[in-house]
């Protein structure tokens, strides 16, 4: 109990940090009226997103609770956490969108005094977004663990946090979408005004789809990755009492303690550090919390359980998920050998620049699937099935500061957006961008930690559902797991397609309004300021409207099967769905990533430079790709995580 | 005994009256001198591609049969029978080539006199190579099973014409698309010369390619497809003895002969039906033979059974077959919704062509991993594991008019582009266009045959894997399998990567060459003519360079990971490769429908017609679609038969 005790210190020790930082932001007073303007602007259209996302979203959450308790033989237990889990998640969500839509304009102001005063404002926002997520995720866990002491209720707290995420993500995503498509296309191409332009009616949704989808988005995401990672690795570590006893339990939520504390340290280290370059400053984050995190496990494994091969597995996990990062940013980078061959292909026009993406897109699941399975191939090895548990908390012990890279992005973009829209000096915004390059590399690496970790949480969660029907021998060469297998399969390219038809269907609307508003010349000529609410809402009743579909087949799908076709095809249903689901995600996220960068290069001169035909072609790519990277690939995550814990929750219902 | 030498029996029926048929065609003479003359080019062209490819598949054929040798313990039944079925390909693509490029310019000479003679002379022509492909399968498959009565010899068979078979596939799809994409873009776009005019360069390696992707390649493909499946119901059948004898193993190839029978009466109906519509006739030759073959199939399951599941079983084969089919002929019909939608997309530019495309490719897979689910659930039902191969050999059984179907495109598609080489007058140009039209329907179903044999195919030899491994009980739920599955769900995308980079390699290359003869003042005047020769030396040499890897793969990849891996990751390795290999080959077929006939429907006048934006969007769609539908896609039916059979193969080395 020590060690979940620690844990639990950790994470108040974690948000009461992330609390002096808030303080600190919203202290700022910002002296530039425009700025001012503009942030508020975006941080209303935020907030009208997400409190008319929460009630749709409580809605559907009530039915689901219903259902769950008819189904649980009326579990009160199970419901309760399954509230708190969901409730976690809009908590977290939303304090994550505050701190970021406060924390853009404060970045614009620091950037005025100094590159690293902007910096600093930037990475503590986010910052603030990893503790308060990641500690959340680790109170719920060992909170409710101490309390009911029954593992088998935490999944309901895992289910309530993936059903929230899945909206989150596919909300922000559509929203997004539309927002960009719509300043882009009708803004950009039609008015010949940027998307950064204050007349185009688009640019505050633009901006406030960045913060719906990175921040909020990633943020739900990745809490409730980290919260299945952990209800998995405690159930699995049930297994592992005879020789550990109940520290077999406990390890990983020390794990998840150790994490926060590692991520304080590194944070501590890049806001307060006033030595050397600024870029080297913040790159070093990410690589001090790892190195730390692995004097930790070492000696968390030695001292807690005296076990050596559990620090191999928790190791294995989080080299592996970085490996991962390293690779789509090798992958995404604008500087390496794939963005090059891609943007060389647009020469011959849109059509070779898709094939020559899509090519190099499929090629480049290779190295992530192989690392996938060196990995459980390795952490199973160790300690059986309980390693790759533990592997699965390894890749999520960093969390807090994958999660700042991850909502230090859209912060510096709108940031970005906010100087070039309100007119700030040429300094200024040399500097936002400056800010805004030294994101890429921890922002690919995070995403790796995303798909990484969502697939061995899956996995982890998988053989735990084996475990449980009693299915320690699930016939692969049946018709019935083939049958499974086959439409799980399936459903990670019907989910892509649903969001890439909502973002379309979305988009289409957008347009229109931008469209309309545009036609009024006082918008153009400037002297009339359009209806930036107009476009909030059309993307936010857009994006609320589509994220329904997914989320109900997510929870019905392993339901109808599992009860029609028995848990062996559940079984493969569930395999199915994450070994495809990676490759697609990985697939999207690189191919999006790739035709994004070529298009960059092509921007900053290369073959011809901006309107060029290539050029051209290269906005073909980046359109193409931006539909699959920011909304199809990133739900794929959440996708076979909801799927997986619905089926485990399921389980009793399957076995009588 | 009896069943078999019926089967031979009809089998040589089938070669006697496709031999009559080629003398027949053979006898016209040509009397338009320009019609021969391109003809003739067409003819050595391809004959120039297939003599190089065959002394390279030769190469790689007798390094694969010494590494055969060794590693099957000196088995030279196996080696011998592996040569057999390598050299019953290479004979039948080599036939079907030969008929296919005499019969373009008959053809032409035969729409001179009437629209039925056309469609007379191109139906008889690609029925050859359909009667031919077929009872060379059902000859190979009987006679080697009479003369060794040992099954495990046959799947030498089956090997070699996998192996032989992806060659060729890959091999004509390079070339096709690499002569295709050279004609249009250099040809069309720069020097503003239609792909069919005499002064394009590459006009001449066009339609090759179109005889050596779609004739040789397609034949090449439903040949093994059909061998695998006669073998693996051969071999499953062996597990009913108890219950029919020894007919339980014929029975599979009685169906198979009596196939042969409905497919030459069909044919026999479609050529010397002179009453009625010329496109009824046409197409009434499928529904013919389908329900000749339901008869026949209820005639033979109850007179050599007394068994009507496996009538069931059968006809459930065929009418699957038949129904995916149409799901294809509905999502790429130019007059049906999808195609529709995605014309419509394409107002708002190339980006929206391609997305939507994608989404509803994706969209378009459901319906068939339905039907796949239903087949192997019901006929497994109704017969067991054997029941699922009768049910493969059932879509086969109408291979002979199916085939037919396939190469009549690439024939009447060959006789349009002599007939306007030629300079003929426009009444034969509209006839010859109108006899291409007619094969839309019977293609599209005869690629849902191709698709979905290969798949049921491949799941009842990965049952007879499990079988003969003792792998009675593959758990899905562990390690080994799910890393198999990782693995295998890899190797379509990594194929469809290989395909497409190839693709775009070779055209290249041929874009180069293009582009150096047309800076030659007189070919484009029209007093030179151009080098034909080179640019089919460049897509030939250029397609067997690309062919070796994915060979390479297919066959080492199986082999390393049984060796390394063992027997159950292996097991996962072929699951995975079936079930995403399938969906990805829909998918593709299916976009890549959309994409050419939303092309298509512009072209005649939707949406702005030819010239204008939307057109150009189009195109993209359609450029993107090509290297799809006819390089990718396609490629991936034989991977997967092709990793199979060397998996059944290797088992005696797995298990030693």
């Amino acid at each position: 109990m020590l060690l979940i005790w620690l844990s639990i210190a950790a994470a108040l020790v974690a948000l009461g940090f992330a609390g002096f930082l808030f303080w600190q932001l919203s202290r700022v007073k910002i002296a530039d009226e425009k700025v001012k303007i503009v942030s508020n602007y975006i941080r209303k259209g935020a907030k009208t997103f997400l409190l008319k996302e929460y009630s749709a979203l409580g809605v559907f959450v009530v039915i689901v609770a219903i259902i769950l308790f008819a189904m649980s033989a009326f579990s009160w237990q199970l419901v309760l956490t399954f509230l708190i889990g969901a409730g976690l998640a809009v908590l977290g969500s939303f304090i994550s969108m505050k701190t970021a839509t406060l924390a853009n304009a404060v970045t614009v102001d620091g950037c005025k005094k100094s590159l690293r005063t902007g910096m600093r404002i930037a990475f503590s926002a986010s910052s603030i977004v990893g503790y308060v997520m990641a500690a959340l995720g680790v109170l719920g866990v060992t909170v409710l663990y101490v309390i009911f002491k029954d593992i088998e209720v935490l999944y309901g707290l895992a289910f309530g946090a993936s059903l929230v995420a899945l909206f989150i993500r596919i909300g922000g995503g559509v929203f997004t979408k539309a927002a960009d498509i719509g300043a882009d296309s009708v803004g950009k191409m039609e008015a010949n005004i940027s998307e950064d332009d204050p007349r185009n009616p688009a640019v505050v949704a633009d901006s406030v789809g960045d913060n719906v989808g990175d921040v909020a988005g990633v943020g739900a995401d990745l809490f409730e990755s980290y919260v299945g990672a952990l209800v998995a690795a405690v159930v699995l570590g049930l297994t592992f009492l005879p020789l550990f006893g109940l520290r077999a339990v406990s390890f990983p939520l020390f794990l998840a303690g150790l994490g926060l504390i590692a991520s304080i340290l590194g944070g501590v280290f890049v806001m307060f550090n006033k030595k050397g370059k600024v870029k080297t400053t913040f790159g070093l984050g990410l690589p001090i919390v790892s190195v730390l995190m692995i004097i930790f496990m070492l000696l968390a494994a030695f001292f807690a359980l005296g076990s050596f091969k559990m620090f191999g597995a928790a190791v294995i996990g989080l080299v592996a998920g970085a490996l991962i990062g390293l690779i789509i940013y090798y992958y995404t980078s604008i500087n390496q050998k794939p963005v090059k061959i891609v943007a060389k292909a647009s020469q011959s026009g849109a059509a070779t620049n898709i094939i020559s993406g899509i090519a190099i897109g499929f090629f480049s699941t290779i190295v992530p699937v192989v690392i996938v399975v060196l990995t459980i191939g390795s952490s199973y090895y160790l300690a059986g099935i309980y390693g790759v548990a533990i592997a699965a908390v390894g890749v999520l012990s960093v969390v807090g500061i994958s999660l700042t890279m991850s909502a230090y992005g859209p912060v510096v973009d709108n940031a970005s957006s906010i100087a070039r829209m309100s007119g700030a000096g040429s300094e200024v915004r040399e500097r936002t961008e400056k800010l805004d390059a030294m994101g890429n590399t921890g922002a690919a690496i995070s995403k790796g930690y995303t798909i990484f970790s969502a697939t061995l949480t899956a996995l982890a969660l998988l053989i735990v559902f084996g475990k449980m029907t009693g299915l320690a021998e699930v016939n692969l060469v049946s018709i019935k797991v083939i049958s499974g297998l086959l439409f799980g399969a399936l459903l990670p390219f019907i989910f892509s397609a649903l969001s890439m038809r909502s973002v379309g269907i979305a988009a289409e609307k957008m347009i229109k309004e931008v469209r309309r508003q545009l036609q009024n010349g006082g918008i153009v000529s400037g002297q009339e300021e359009p209806k930036y609410n107009r476009c909030v809402k059309i993307s936010t009743n857009a994006a609320l409207g589509q994220m329904i579909w997914p989320g109900a087949l997510a929870i019905l799908v392993p339901i109808i099967i599992g009860l029609t076709m028995g848990a062996s095809a559940l079984a493969g249903l569930l395999a199915g769905a994450i070994v495809t689901g990676f490759i697609l995600a990985v697939f999207m996220a690189n191919a999006g990533g790739i035709w994004d960068n070529a298009k960059k290069a092509i921007e900053s001169g290369l073959y011809g430079g901006p309107g060029s035909d290539t050029h051209k072609a290269s906005v073909v790519g980046d359109m193409v790709g931006d539909s699959l990277k920011d909304v199809a690939g990133p739900a794929l995550n959440i996708l076979i995580k909801l799927m997986v814990i619905v089926s485990v929750i399921i389980v009793p219902l399957l076995m009588s």
